[in-house]
């Protein structure tokens, strides 16, 4: 039978006590591609999710129904958008902790995470600090205050060693590899500290995925390899291959007890350097959905977007569980195509099983403008694949000639 | 290597050409929780989806990121969102076709599916002479215009008849059996004529959709078993438990003959009786996203949603494989809970690998309020599941008496 036509609701009171299995909205500070890819599990959710945005255009604020205009580091904005809702989290690191420690002791609005959390996310010296004093695996590290501080690290390694600001770092950004103690002056001047980092030869890169409630209840997502290109996570499979079942549980214990001890709430990311002994090393920390867990939009029973939403709203979390044996996800980074229409029908035409996000960006060389996902059995065909679509959407149709791929499916 | 920090992009023209993969941006004429399915879709694909609404606080209109208010029988402003978009679609079938014919006439706004197929799902006595003259199997009907010809119709039955409203029914409304041919009198002087059929002696109802593009690309979905309750749709197990693949492949031929003889483009689904010698005949059609397939959201590799905003947006369609052997669908229809949150909490606490759906409406008796899904191996256990959810979530988790169920897994 045909479907209800519409009949308006009445009172807005009972739409919410309809609508939410939480009591609270969660309010997202930034409006990047995170917080647009929160807003679909928010709809089917029933969970309200406003948007703070610096520009209506912006990846998020173009498609959410609720948008609030200001600064994330702008304590009014933050306000006002923490005025509206329950709960606030976060697109991304860069809300000044104070202003989220002024919020989290009036406590009329929870912070997830919390702003002590979070540090961990925000400040790289702090990070290795504390992930060193509990005793987790990270690289040989540095604080240097000054060159000399520099020019010691350096005499302990094989002469090359990698520096990092502390805060506001991002992809490649606020990262140089250096030879001598002078080249890293110019950050000294502006950040007054630095990280430095022994070099790791590392074999590849792996992330761990945790979710937790504020209650504690958490589980983690299966341990995945990333690519990086230039710095920019480019392609992820899902689970690692090759990570046996016993390192699969090390490491999602690891990333576990990180939670744990650091007292997340919502998505945290570990970034890990597999060693050639098949050691592994904490390389970085991001405590919201990550770049390595867009695969579980489409291969995990719960994404981490949705599963992210569950935790800040503080509901019982979801089923990390995979629905194929592999996922992979290659990321768009914009290229020669400005337009990106042609090759998106080419490659959704050339691979019917091919999910494509795309986030709503202008084309800028380099810049994250969607991914697309696979999944299946065989990770060497998907990665075929979707590497053939990311051809088809960054360079555009004429420009590429399409490899017969071995397994692709109609 | 955290993500990128918000930065406003400056041109929206650059902006949707990064953003779609199609040219046009595509209008849904009616907000309810079909139009709200069809938002996450839209914004993984980028593709802007302005909703037509009668009130803001509509189940689409509530969430979507543009909202035009208007009533979907007032020419001007269906006009006034035609105007805005390259194609229009629907949430419902009650756009009265005459407006349709003048805009898809005058060319500028493609109207999918168009007012000469959609007038099938309109019109059952439109539907019924159309289907008999292509030779597709229905029920035994007649064309009632005076109580003599109800008498007449009565008098080939065994005393009982189904009468139906020619337009505007939707779930149970429009439809009575009736024993006598006065009982019809009422309609008959509203409506001028009425369709009558034969009450088929079905042993269950099953549903087929297809997909299908406006050049004729098209697939079908597996078919899928239905049960109604009160007359609206209820359960769903997909794929029809004890259907061989032969019955599959000819249902699903039947299903797509359907689509080409009316010339559909959207989704359409083929509602049918199933009959105790295998027989099936078409009960009902409707040309949108429709509750049957409300699984394929979570249980295959394209949810209808996404498909029906592909196939009206003229994009290649996407795979209609499913993720797991069995998938299975419950509705939530509004009962003793006002206020759903405790037992969608516990819904999910239950069982995480449950997916929710909420439509954010008030709750009222039988309304559909929203849907629970889940995939997995065995039909039995995902309904037991299904339906202790439903439970928890209907009638609040203090009437709930929880049985165990057998294959819950946490």
């Amino acid at each position: 039978m045909p479907e209800t036509p519409p009949r308006p609701d009445q009172s807005s009171a009972a739409r919410r006590a309809g609508g939410a299995p939480s009591a609270g909205h969660v309010g997202i500070i930034g409006a990047g591609q995170l917080a647009r890819m929160m807003l679909g599990p928010a709809i089917e959710l029933g969970l309200p999710t406003p948007v703070l945005a610096t520009d209506p255009a912006e990846s998020a604020a173009a498609v959410a129904a609720r948008v609030q205009l200001g600064r994330h580091d702008d304590e009014q904005s933050v306000r006002a958008l923490a005025a509206e809702v329950e709960v606030i989290t976060f697109d991304h690191e860069h809300v000044p902790a104070e202003i989220l420690r002024r919020l989290e002791q009036e406590g009329a609005t929870a912070v997830r995470p919390g702003p002590a959390a979070l540090l961990h996310a925000q400040d790289k010296l702090v990070m290795r600090e504390r992930l060193t004093a509990l005793g987790h695996p990270c690289p040989r590290w540095w604080r240097i205050a000054a060159a000399e501080d520099l020019a010691a690290a350096l005499s302990e390694t094989d002469g090359r060693i990698v520096v990092k600001t502390p805060r506001g770092g991002y992809d490649a950004h606020g990262v140089r590899i250096v030879e001598r103690a002078d080249q890293a002056d110019d950050w000294l001047a502006q950040h007054g500290e630095l990280l430095a980092e022994e070099l790791v030869p590392f074999t590849r890169e792996l992330s761990a995925q945790v979710a937790r409630r504020p209650g504690g209840e958490a589980l983690t997502y299966p341990v995945v390899q990333s690519v990086q290109k230039d710095g920019v996570c480019y392609e992820v499979v899902a689970p690692a291959p090759g990570l046996d079942d016993a390192a699969q549980q090390q490491i999602r214990a690891l990333a576990l007890a990180i939670a744990e001890d650091l007292d997340v709430t919502g998505m945290l990311a570990v970034e890990l350097f597999e060693t050639a002994d098949g050691e592994v090393l904490v390389n970085e920390l991001a405590m919201r959905p990550h770049n390595t867990g867009h695969w579980s939009m489409d291969g995990a029973v719960t994404g981490q977007f949705e599963q992210h939403l569950r935790a800040v709203a503080d509901l019982p979390l979801g089923s990390a569980a995979t629905l194929a044996p592999v996922s992979v996800m290659v990321n768009l980074l914009g290229g020669a195509a400005e337009d990106l229409a042609p090759g998106a029908r080419a490659a959704l035409a050339a691979d019917p099983e091919l999910k494509l996000h795309l986030y709503g960006k202008s084309v800028r060389p380099g810049r994250k403008i969607g991914h697309v996902t696979l999944v299946g059995d065989d990770a060497d065909d998907l990665l075929v694949r979707a590497h053939r679509a990311e051809r088809l959407i960054i360079d555009g149709p004429e420009a590429t000639v399409v490899p017969t791929s071995p397994g692709a499916t109609r």
